[in-house]
């Protein structure tokens, strides 16, 4: 049913110029490659990451999030490094070109792309079972790159936002958590529309000591920053921010979710005690919360703790070769 | 039967520290993103280009030539703007984790990538249908680079190495061209193991108006590169290089192949008159030949001209949603 239209045409009509307008894109679209000039003093950030269907979303899923979902998981890539993203490629693998399709995923993808001021500047289109792969560059001032192994004992732990929301609205999705409207339309949103925290995480240049973007669940993921930085850390149960909507929908098992749950695409980060204020601030300019969530140790994993009882927890995670 | 791996181990046992070794590369595989240091004066150059299986490449097509070609094209379109590779992320959905396709995959784009001097420095590795998406940046002088739309009318036209022999070597594999041994096996090796012209590209920077890689056909590309400097040209047929192989197998319709072929990676680039002589020292200096196969006309597409007859010709050319 689809009108035959060629790759070059489809990359016109639904892709060039798409996302912010940039002065340091010398060439975009429509050339062998992208030619762009890094400005002086700055580091280069580099990143990509995939969306296949079946895999990381549902058969069917509305186009307008997908394209939404596969720049923000490379946004929060970038986030995470404490840069700022400019300049995404584009590889959609497409099973047939339907317009109606392509319009909604550019739109989702440009809006998300006008918000942090990144442009599109090349890609391909082929034909095949749908996957979507972005590649994300950006630049962070030389040396001020946030890494995962900058975390010591005695410093706290934080995470921004609430932690287990997606992981929640894709059992909603999925059919596996039957809850009522609000909270379901809510925890669904949080999967579909991930916000990245892109302006929090250059706010934390030169107060985190170490972060890290929650893509596979708070508790593997802290655990990757404390194993990039030879620590431990003891989390606080009761300190876990979770949202009236998953607290709603899990009740009393609401704090295995939010350890376990990915896709939220939150900041974990440790900092010194005493960038307490500083970093409390710097989220607030930013509309975005920051919690305490516990202490980085000298040694061991991760021990959760609830009222001085030490809790047992085994991470499901997420693992693409380990079922 | 293959053995349970993670994500996490997987790309430590055949990922990390693959291709060459670089001293700007600040964090490699391992944080949430690549961090680099682009030298001073130096432009950025970002391409991406995907193999499907059974669109870009048989099913069971040997793993150590994916490997290869995987990264082959995308050095090509840095090739293309007479930039110079340096660091690649890679993108790879897998079916499953088979430890002897991974070990090959690996080495082919390994030892591909050391010839160049690239780096791997990221990626991610999902479960889903086979495909192989590879992003490359490099850098060129500022200002330097190659374009597609520098070509005037009065320059020269030329093509690198021999045209037409991976389409046919595709035809070889498929069973859809039989011939002896010799010629089948070196048709089939320019498919399996393109060799993208990035010296060739980085020397022709000031002497080259215009360049592009030959992806999808002489013949298509050719008017890509007249379309975007608002030229035609006119081709002379008997100066189209061709393999021995490739006569071998199609006769008088080697020409046709030639044009038509896509795959083949060599450069298609113009440049003034004055520059033929350096044209040819810089491709002697790299083990490459180039052929000046016409002239750039003030307008008009392509013209085909065979003993001052015109050709007509149809290009059958690539694309994915144009069946």
């Amino acid at each position: 049913m689809s009108p035959v239209i060629s790759e070059t045409e489809l990359i016109q009509r639904f892709f060039a110029g798409l996302g912010g307008q940039r002065t340091d894109v010398l060439l975009g679209i429509g050339d062998d490659a992208a030619l762009l000039r890094v400005a002086a003093h700055q580091d280069l950030v580099l990143t990509t990451d995939a969306l296949i269907e079946g895999v990381h979303f549902l058969p069917g899923a509305p186009a307008h999030s997908l394209g939404h979902r596969a720049l923000a998981v490379n946004l929060s890539d970038i986030a995470a490094m404490g840069a700022s993203p400019s300049w995404a490629l584009l590889s959609l693998n497409l099973p047939h070109a339907d317009p109606e399709w392509l319009e909604a995923f550019a739109a989702g993808f440009g809006a998300l792309a006008k918000v942090h001021g990144v442009a599109l500047v090349g890609g391909n289109v082929s034909r095949g079972p749908l996957s979507i792969t972005v590649q994300l560059a950006g630049t962070v001032p030389e040396g001020q790159a946030l890494r995962r192994d900058g975390a010591r004992a005695g410093q706290a732990l934080y995470v921004s936002g609430q932690v287990g929301d997606a992981a929640a609205g894709l059992k909603v999705l999925r059919g596996e958590l039957r809850i009522a409207g609000d909270a379901a339309d809510y925890l669904q949103r949080r999967f579909e529309y991930p916000q990245p925290r892109v302006q929090l995480g250059a706010a934390l240049r030169g107060l985190a000591s170490a972060c890290i973007d929650v893509s596979d669940g708070l508790y593997v993921d802290a655990q990757r920053l404390l194993r990039a930085s030879g620590c431990g850390a003891r989390i606080e149960l009761e300190r876990l921010p979770v949202s009236p909507a998953l607290c709603q929908a899990l009740g009393d098992s609401a704090w295995q979710q939010a350890l376990d749950g990915g896709e939220d695409y939150e900041l974990c980060f440790s900092a010194p005690a005493a960038n307490a204020a500083a970093i409390a601030a710097a989220a607030a300019g930013h509309a975005t919360t920051v919690t305490c969530i516990g202490s980085i140790e000298p040694t061991g994993g991760v021990e959760l703790k609830s009222k001085n009882a030490v809790m047992q927890f085994s991470p499901l995670g997420f693992d693409h070769f380990r079922d």
